[in-house]
């Protein structure tokens, strides 16, 4: 399921679903269980980053032991976003490609291209209009 | 990018790449930074459940434009997920794919099959360990 | 600290800066720190419900060492809010008092009161404008 | 309500108890949609310092009017947690100077204070125990 191309959000779904329905745990998976459970693994992602500081891309002078705990964070907040998806009924990857056009459509390089300060600017422009929606990504 | 298989999160990282690198923003893509803006994206996801009480799967009574609006907020953790992976050098695919097989260890069928009590188990188990491990995912 | 009226936020604050001061901690307790580590305790609350369905108000079904649990990451929630207040620089107290008087206004009584039809449209209204303002709370 | 000592914890529930009671919104208030509400505000608080990188205590480079907006944010969480305990019959005032003692007990001055070295050591110590207690707050 993982060829040239790598892992498809379709595989992961599926895998998921046998997981759940293997044990009778699809009686456990509801939309907000799922989401408090996302919520949950957002915070033991956090967990990993909270007393460090600034750190650097790529985590150079991280330990192996530390990296390999940050994948199965990441994995964790994957997982549930996959399982939770498919429990609402939503496309999950044909979602995130619709996604990627509105936001090319919404910060068009021409004008977005630069500086901090027009990134800044484009930030406090949501702020002002008192969204929360992504700044730009 | 998306063949019969859908998309791979090889595709989203490449896309979310270039998005970046063609407006000058990798400037502001770090660790903690991303992680941050993920949190964000996780609070507006949960803003869409906040007071409708329990939901059914499959969000049989939304409106057609609150599940394009649930849609788009799932994208925006995933993308930002994949971002925040992406940056600190972890491979999301693999990871994922690692992560199912230790889960699968962690939670074997005869086991974990069934009723709500052995799930209970599991998750009092865990507490009372005091470890906030996915419980069974 | 905790007269007729019970507990202060100024006393909490208080105790947060000497615990910290104590042990030479203040260096590791910069604004993003403790950001990350509220979200790592926000993430283990939702732990708490994240299997439970709805659950009822005053959680009369709720073992003793549960609801000791539940009080345990309510406040550690509560304590890293505090302590984020004070390292920035903002009076919690002070701003809460104040924000409960823009609530006051932004929801008047005879607009508001009444049914979930009433409440939902205001939510809507919300979401139409794209923001992600607490609703009325 | 705020006297010499500022505003307690118990007057802050009683303005939100009363602010819900009179908008008929006890209804909307059950523990999880109270919880995902907090979430919420957790997310626009981290959007407040998603691009920002490291934030220096204090935020002395902030605008005011950044500042205003921080601390209606950490208002927003703050009442939602109030709000929260309430409902689930848990004193927030009393759990978190419980808490408090409890954290004195687990991060004794003698063996804590000091260096960066020791406190990674103890964070260290309980990822190696994969707990995600909060880690000396």
């Amino acid at each position: 399921m993982a060829g040239e191309e790598g892992v498809t959000l379709e595989s992961l779904r599926k895998k998921m679903a046998d997981f759940a329905r293997e044990r009778d745990w699809d009686q456990f998976h509801s939309p907000r269980n799922l989401l408090l459970a996302l919520v949950g693994e957002v915070g033991e992602l956090s967990e990993i980053f909270q007393w460090k500081g600034e750190v650097p891309k790529g985590l150079l002078d991280w330990k192996e032991d530390e990296k390999e705990h940050l994948g199965e964070e990441l994995s964790d907040v994957l997982l549930y976003l996959v399982r939770l998806s498919d429990i609402c009924g939503v496309d999950l990857g044909r979602a995130a490609l619709r996604k990627l056009e509105l936001n090319a459509l919404k910060y068009p390089v021409h004008l977005c291209k630069g500086s901090s300060r027009k990134h800044t600017h484009y930030s406090q422009a949501n702020e002002d209009s008192d969204t929360s929606a992504p700044e730009g990504i």
